[in-house]
């Protein structure tokens, strides 16, 4: 009898909006002990709540198999977005009305992570090492989790050869998506700055505005590539202007504007950063990047076939091989190992009511079994 | 004896900050009723203090010359920009230092109107009609101002022949400069709206933002013409944009911007905001102008002749006849006559420590008798 249920009722009980500790670290710690799992918790950051410095709880459990067998990784995050108002049930009182679950976290990710603890009773130990790489921080700035996990894994020798993250990355049904890769994200903070004086003397004055709407002109007109095999082509979106002028007779001093590329592995967050700094002082201004996550890809090869498999088996449907969307904590793991991303329906992700299907409860958790199953047959070939 | 400096220095002792009522039209009003003026004065504008509807004080005063003698009209304000902090004096208490004479106003114009006022006392009541249409709101919105005063005027059928603005028109020294003309301004708001969404999914948007920015280029880049015989080009700056979004990943729903167009008399307020208006729309977006003022000349000819004339016997130097700068009221008396301005040197207007060289009220009392004369005569011809 599948408990995914139970255990998605238990994590969704615990409200948790980022940055998680405590309760719901508390509660996934009771469901993998009893599983043979060693449990490392551990905090990080002393900042204020609500600043980017704000403690971070993490969690790192195993499940060692014989000597010289492969490591598979399920990893999460535990954290939610805040639940927003007009919701129809509590939002951290898990209800059920019809085949749906409610809660904020059903399927970002609580719900993935409960599959994940059932389907790891189906794999059994001689099959290879499991683990579970779980942070309270996903949503948020992300400063002190996965990547607090991945320094924790390398100072104690601890290497996955594969992960499979629970990121909600079916959109009609259950197992019609899947993600190999993730764009990059980077934005750019642009800036000209002129001399302010009166329009009627536009001679004794240096407007930066035209300045400034040329340099955007000229990148907006970029073609940064054509996309690849795996990636859509690279966008650039002008996100933002300001001036901040309210005098209707005055030339502005400064003129800024922002951008948000995001981009795939023809490029890194630097080479389009030095690409926009120098468009930029071309034009008299000048460029500050902040590069949120460089790109990532898993090629398609025997890890995504063996998981498009076990989701086809389950679903009868083969799962897109995707690249889009936004960024995931996947960005970070990719430097340890493979790493693909599959789990529930993302249609409410994120928004008020979300809700899981009961259902693919179940069958996700299935998926997974197998997914562990064969990624660990995989490592051992 | 000149009493110029005297008439100053009671004009500058009331504080009169835009819009200016009473007391200082009650100190204008005694000095010009003993000079056989009829005086009219009258109130408009019935809102709160602060707004563009706060009462306005105008006056109309009219000596009037034999039966079918000319009328000249001297035209000016009573009201001052607001002091700000830092005088070396108290900027509503005259005070004579050296040679020059500090207050707000003694240059643009309270110093002006004195001249005028001593200037009258030399022309004969035979020589014709000499009237002074003076507003207490030309710093301000000039709703209820000067327009208020032409159409008193015209209710009363008085149509002067030559009008003489005493705005401070000279640069580096009086009499080398007047102004035969003023260019007009119109502001115009952009809009281009487009539909909301996330970086990741741009083509579930429509960043309104580059379309904005094509506009602009646009814009930026017209000729508007190459200026003519008396007017520099017009010129059009981008005086604000205005996008006002603060999340890094949303591409926002709105783009808004702002231009100040100053031109000359080969368009109107009415014909750029049209061309401007289908370049907005062009590019997907809208335009609502606000024109501040048409564009005016006073062709040259014998009125700026003779007031050259005046200038150079006084100053021993020509006036440079120029259409340069900001707005005036002059833009609205055109419509009734021929109208050149002229005044003192306006190197401390609507700055701290305004001040007027004492020497010059004097000469600028001779030079105005010399024009209302020379008026009177170019007008009887
Ligand atoms: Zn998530
Ligand atoms: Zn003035």
């Amino acid at each position: 009898m599948s408990e995914a249920l139970d255990y998605a009722r238990r994590l969704l009980a615990e409200a948790s909006v980022t940055p998680a500790t405590g309760s719901v670290f508390d509660a996934l710690e009771a469901m993998l002990a009893p599983l043979g799992f060693d449990i490392h918790r551990f905090t990080r950051g002393e900042g204020e709540a609500g600043s980017d410095e704000a403690p971070v709880e993490n969690l790192f459990a195993i499940r060692r198999g014989p000597e010289g067998s492969g490591h598979f990784a399920f990893a999460g995050h535990l954290d939610v977005v805040p639940p927003g108002e007009g919701w129809r049930f509590d939002p951290f009182e898990p209800t059920e009305h019809g085949d749906l679950l409610y809660g904020r976290g059903a399927v970002d990710m609580k719900g993935s992570i409960a599959c994940m603890v059932e389907a790891v009773k189906h794999v059994p130990a001689e099959a290879g090492t499991i683990s579970f790489i779980i942070t309270g921080d996903e949503e948020g700035p992300a400063l002190h989790g996965t990547r607090a996990l991945i320094d924790y894994m390398e100072a104690e020798g601890i290497k996955p050869d594969l992960c499979l993250v629970g990121e909600p990355t079916s959109v009609n049904q259950l197992g019609d998506m899947m993600k190999i890769g993730r764009r990059g994200s980077v934005n750019i903070w642009l800036k000209v700055e002129g001399t302010q004086g009166h329009v009627a003397y536009p001679h004794l004055a240096d407007n930066p505005v035209p300045k400034l709407v040329a340099m955007l002109a000229e990148l907006d007109a970029l073609t940064l590539d054509t996309g690849t095999d795996w990636f859509q082509p690279s966008n650039l979106e002008i996100t933002d202007i300001e001036v901040g002028n309210k005098a209707h007779n005055v030339i502005p001093a400064e003129a800024r504007a922002r951008i948000s590329i995001r981009f795939n592995d023809v490029h890194t967050g630097q080479s389009l950063s030095e690409r926009v700094a120098a468009i930029a002082e071309k034009h008299g201004g000048s460029a500050l990047p902040i590069i949120s996550g460089e790109p990532f890809l898993t090629e398609p090869g025997s890890f995504s076939n063996m998981l498009a498999d076990a989701i086809e088996a389950e679903t009868g449907i083969r799962p897109e091989q995707s690249t889009t969307g936004g960024t995931s904590d996947a960005r970070f793991l990719r430097s340890v190992c493979p790493v693909i991303e599959f789990g529930l329906c993302n249609a409410t992700m994120h928004k008020r009511d979300e809700a899981v299907a009961i259902p693919d409860l179940d069958r996700l958790a299935r998926i997974y079994t197998n997914a562990a199953l064969g990624a660990l047959a995989l490592e051992t070939e």
